[in-house]
């Protein structure tokens, strides 16, 4: 179906709805919606809308359905994948002012927010409770919990917390139709018709709009320990892995980065911070686990910490670094979530995101080696590793663009070939948005996406709502 | 859509694909196919087929599509909501012969198993390899794990590890029209398109006919403790429960029970293995929490069970049992999963389902008495309060047919009515099938349902898989 323009007329239909101040019309402040954190794309929307209300969503939802006018849902802006980005133009529909957190219920363990709200603000007002939310994405202290929910979003803490989708129990969504609806109830267990919850967690905002989330919650760990373990290789760090869990630990991080990565991000780190990194990183160490461990026990905690350092003695390992201030936790802690924006800082990048079964991954990361040899690229990979799940930024540098959108591309497209041979698949958190669109045929059948594509029809027959997302 | 019936050419081509030993027309035999353990339901299929690869279920799937025939899959037979029931005739597709668990992956902490494997011989192998599948329903010896993924089924671990949907990360399922797919990948972390295998999970077989099933696992807890704590009221009970959560202890196992529930329980079961029950039940204490925890730490256990009792000890409670023995463990267990069986022997039943927040109990359990006592029943309540999951024997006894078929009907909707207004819904783990679909409007809104019927219609367009239930 055509997609109609945004006329003088509706966009009089739109003010009327949201109000004046809550429309953008003028191109230099549309432009800051037209953006997110994926490579350099950018497409302008006709026209921004700033709802307060689901009704108000609802309204907009049956205008745009009528008129047969794409509407695109956008949070943080902090997505990888371009989910949240108005490729069809049309209007963006920016959920900045759904920002309250409605109520934290001690008694049920569960939270109820709007999607608006920063993750990091909710984390922390869960945790003056004494509560816990684990899901942490790197963007925490700019990205949307509603982006998260939309993207599925992990963390560092997924392998042994879960991913967003974990925790939700219950949304308010408003239908590509107008219609608002409940997808589930506030309850731990739920076998009461299709699971329209967990078909909604992940789907990117093409199924609905997401207006309000029943999130649980855990009690709050008290206490941690962090370690930095510097391996020979990357295949060394990553068999280590496999054999931390058949030890049977589970640790509340397993983050993984190489050495390259960390010196990009210590250079950032100490110009944006204005403070010198003092973690040592040796010369012939090339790959490093952050392995964090939580509970409530010190002593069970330390005999975990003994298990893994009895673990990781038989590899190749250089010498273990036990944090025990706040302070040097706080530092490898930033070090890690600084990776992204230090690579990006260095030069423009494409941010891959694939998950294989974790045994795998050894072959996994030496086959991406090869394939950046063979297509002439650099790469720097880091990643929640515990849950398999690497993160390859490819380097631009100074690979031109023409190799950089053909051969480039191909290379990509290899990897995503390895991936899924080693049973695994194109996205862990980050979505597939338009980045990894191109790709999807290379992770399922037609069967699965004719079945995908069905599903979005029920939900949004006019195909409205994100277009040109995911397949 | 009108059904066909299934002619003597349809039989012919259904022996040619199965074989002429896996078909079963005789009806003294198909007459076992005709119920499950819900109430006294009982539907004659024309012709049960035992298929024996996911190719032959395909070419079933084909014949079944051209002809408009029904299709009803069939697991152990042990459905509480008559979902494997073929209310509609036509074809029963028994999966007892996918009765192999393909691998145990270690290193990945992974199994896959075809959908006719019993619950328990999985348990059982998984654990030999110091692995945990922690879902464990009361039909554990006799239930399929593939009807375990269609109910979604819980069981007293829940609390603590989540339901079956929990441990699917990928399904192999034959699809209406005959497509065989994979609904995803055999990873931890998937946020690649629309979660086909979530969608899967609790879908009553309505969607597709699962082959094969890849589950995570975990590591085994090498350690329990058991408490059986007295109270002298339902409501005490529940208030309980609540405040051992708020206190921060995550127990393995947090399951409830009346007092007459236990009687009728320990009778059944000292005639059923002939073995007099040792374990006090004192007359004036009507509720009892049976507490698992467990862990790898005896410290911890010990500390954990310590809180838990002081907790409690702050209401109504008679003298707690410490179970120390295995023995001792093992009988409170059997009397917990006797219960449904026991109170089936002496009357019959009807048997809900509902959840709530868990904080919602007490109002929850006053209220059903009170609907007991106007609409003339009586009930024996227990389940899995930890998850806010309550099972809710309606009990026949002397209340006559008509009665059992209005009044009785009308109290159970207050029943759920009920739940609804306490945010609950109408079940937590068996699902809705046929017994509670005409109560499905008062759980969610029309739009829902409409949606829910459209993703039908994507998956079976002509309707023949599972036809009459849930909605």
């Amino acid at each position: 179906m055509a997609f109609a323009e945004v006329s003088n007329d509706i966009i009089g239909q739109f003010a009327a709805i949201v109000g004046e101040s809550n429309i953008v019309i003028d191109p230099a402040q549309r432009y800051n919606y037209s953006h997110d954190e994926t490579e350099d794309y950018s497409f302008l929307p006709d026209v921004v809308l700033k709802p307060g209300t689901p009704e108000e969503i609802s309204q907009i939802m049956k205008l745009c359905h009528e008129h047969v006018i794409p509407v695109t849902p956008r949070g943080g802006g902090t997505g990888l994948s371009g989910g949240a980005l108005p490729v069809q133009k049309g209007v963006v529909v920016s959920m900045e002012r759904f920002n309250r957190i409605l109520g934290i219920d001690e008694l049920n363990l569960q939270a109820t927010v709007e999607p608006g709200v920063i993750t990091e603000v909710f984390q922390n007002a869960v945790k003056a409770k004494g509560l816990f939310y684990p899901p942490d994405p790197a963007s925490r202290g700019t990205c949307f919990i509603g982006g998260n929910v939309s993207e599925n979003s992990g963390g560092p803490k997924a392998v042994k917390y879960g991913v967003t989708r974990d925790y939700v129990l219950n949304l308010q969504v408003v239908l590509p139709t107008g219609e608002i609806i409940w997808t589930g109830a506030n309850v731990l267990k739920n076998s009461t018709g299709y699971n329209l919850t967990q078909l909604m967690c992940g789907s990117e905002g093409t199924l609905g709009i997401i207006t309000k989330i029943v999130f649980k919650l855990r009690g709050l760990p008290q206490k941690d320990v962090l370690l930095l373990i510097p391996f020979a290789t990357n295949e060394e760090a990553c068999k280590g892995i496999a054999e931390i869990f058949r030890a049977g630990v589970t640790p509340s991080g397993m983050e993984f980065f190489e050495r390259e990565g960390a010196m990009l991000t210590i250079d950032y780190c100490e110009k944006i911070y204005a403070a010198k990194v003092t973690t040592p990183f040796s010369e012939n160490m090339n790959a490093y686990l952050l392995c964090e461990l939580d509970g409530n026990d010190d002593e069970v905690l330390m005999r975990d910490a003994e298990r893994v350092m009895g673990v990781v003695e038989n590899f190749q390992v250089g010498e273990i670094l036990f944090a025990d201030t706040a302070a040097q936790k706080e530092e490898l802690w930033k070090i890690r979530k600084n990776l992204s924006p230090a690579v990006n800082a260095y030069t423009l990048t494409r941010a891959e995101d694939v998950v294989v079964p974790r045994a795998n991954l050894p072959k996994l990361i030496v086959g991406i080696k090869a394939i950046g040899q063979e297509y002439g690229f650099n790469s720097v990979c880091y990643g929640h590793l515990g849950d398999g799940n690497l993160h390859i930024n490819v380097l631009k540098e100074s690979i031109n663009e023409e190799d950089w959108n053909t051969k480039v591309v191909d290379g990509i497209g290899e990897i995503f070939k390895l991936t899924v041979s080693l049973g695994g698949t194109l996205s862990g958190e980050h979505g597939i948005g338009i980045a990894k669109r191109p790709y999807m045929h290379l992770a399922m059948q037609e069967a699965n996406l004719e079945v995908m594509r069905g599903i979005k029809r029920v939900f949004d027959p006019r195909g409205i709502l994100n277009p040109g997302k995911i397949f």
